[in-house]
């Protein structure tokens, strides 16, 4: 096998970076190591910060560019901000800027969302009609609408901020009278406007995907951002832009061999493994806990003019 | 009238300091200065790392001593943690470790929940049975167990985590059925079990006290932060250890001179001024927005060695 190169006809063997303000991104991280296990990733939540959704825009690119810092450190041949707020907040500003690619679940979600048909079909039955559910933040960024409507310019897009939504999620009420009761509140105005797409703007939504599927029925397709992701990372795959760890590599056994996954927090809450395990569903996940001082840190000395460009090999 | 003076028995001007990981803290602000208009305030809401309560102690704690050291530098003459996180997780370390007093909501809470009278009650007709009501970090700190179990002894303490109701009232739902839903949820086994008095253990719950009650009763009285601190004040005012800004002092027009009030903030979120509103009771309110880095190095000047203690005067 070849050793370690950026080139995108051998094997890239650095790691898929994926952050979030806290541990929701890690339905990303799950969709994506199942999607592609000889991939090895690189996991950064950062939970001492969480929620970004509540923070200024401006305080929001000021992490990102910690994170994304942080994670080029660590070797990565992509990085993708699974993280909503990042996505609609800091993300433009930040693309294009590094030497690696920056993906995010705004951009990727819409492009699930709308399909990639959209552009070739040509004159279109009826005008889409796409709902958008996040955080405050995401919805007061307008992100997701510009985003949809790039792609599709006759879409029309139903927009709602549903902020218990992650908290519920966060208690474990995922099925529960309580959540059932918030969606209907939040969600009966778009339902009865009819739409024919809903975007799960957040990655916590995923766990209450099951709800929300019932509450607007089989007609309208759910888009969530795991799967706008991991749709993503394989068309960058199959196009060859995005080199493979190992393109068919099996174990001595015939099984894949399995990429190593890192995952990394700036802090442990209480509730901490019992969050893991319902967002990576794996109870014994080993996470290392870093300060996020180290982030901060990362972001100087990559704005520090460089002096020392040599690497070590 | 006499200069700023540190001593008791002469007025000082010195503010009263304030602080909360976020803005929920206004409640405690806002009933100190309806009680105490001549006294001037400074109040601190650390809203860009807000929320504590999903936080770490060791985060808590270190957010907890930048804070102080950044509230001394205003020049304060006892502060107040309004906070419920901190005075769980923190304050225990934190208290008689700096030339002012600090006072936190744990302990003054349990004060106000025992009542005076509770220590020299002889023989009581039957033990107390108090309920405590907070965010999970709190919870699990039993931090008000213990704060009640060194004034009463043979009190009951019930304790339930309630971490949807912050944001709820975040979202203005304070009279709302989904409200009266999860209180019921959380709170129907309490009530159950029969209790006298529920600390209200989070500085957000003042605005669904009338949720609270009606699910209660009159049987039960209700304990919160803001009153308790007021109470916790009155009794420093009155017994001299605390000096006050002017005794009596009245303007021209015969109204009592009012004091001055700083608020600042580490962050503004999209919906800042709909939430001071809702705590402050005042929608035109200056706040001043710092970094969080300023608290951070309050803290490391705090922390230097001094070589220099003199003070300008």
């Amino acid at each position: 096998m070849s050793d370690v190169s950026s080139s995108s006809t051998s094997a890239d063997r650095r790691a898929i970076g994926i952050f979030d303000s806290g541990l929701g991104g890690m339905t990303v991280a799950r969709a994506v190591r199942r999607a592609f296990p000889a991939e090895p990733i690189c996991y950064l939540g950062d939970t001492a910060r969480v929620p970004y959704g509540t923070k200024s825009p401006a305080t929001v690119r000021r992490y990102a560019r910690e994170i994304v810092a942080f994670l080029r450190e660590q070797s990565v041949k992509i990085i993708v901000a699974a993280c909503n707020t990042v996505s609609a907040a800091a993300l433009p500003d930040l693309d294009g800027a590094y030497d690696v690619p920056l993906i995010g679940v705004v951009e990727m979600g819409a492009e699930a969302a709308v399909g990639p048909d959209e552009k070739t079909r040509a004159e279109s039955p009826k005008p889409r009609r796409i709902g958008v559910i996040g955080t405050e933040t995401t919805i007061a960024s307008g992100a997701y609408v510009r985003a949809i409507q790039r792609r599709a310019p006759e879409a029309e897009v139903i927009q709602k901020a549903c902020p218990l939504l992650v908290p519920l999620i966060e208690e474990g009420w995922n099925r529960h009278r309580v959540t059932n009761l918030v969606i209907e509140e939040y969600l009966a105005p778009m339902r009865n406007e009819g739409i024919d797409t809903l975007i799960l703007g957040c990655t916590h939504y995923p766990l209450i995907r099951p709800a929300l599927g019932e509450f607007f029925g089989r007609e309208v397709r759910l888009v969530d951002s795991a799967e706008a992701i991991v749709q993503a990372l394989r068309a960058a795959f199959d196009s060859g832009t995005l080199g493979r760890a190992a393109a068919g590599a099996v174990s001595p056994a015939g099984e894949p061999a399995r990429g190593e996954a890192r995952y990394f927090v700036t802090d442990r809450s209480n509730r901490f493994r019992e969050l893991v395990a319902a967002f990576m569903g794996e109870s014994d996940l080993t996470v290392e806990q870093i300060s996020s001082d180290v982030l901060t840190e990362a972001l100087t000395r990559a704005e520090r003019p460089s002096t020392d460009d040599a690497r070590s090999s």
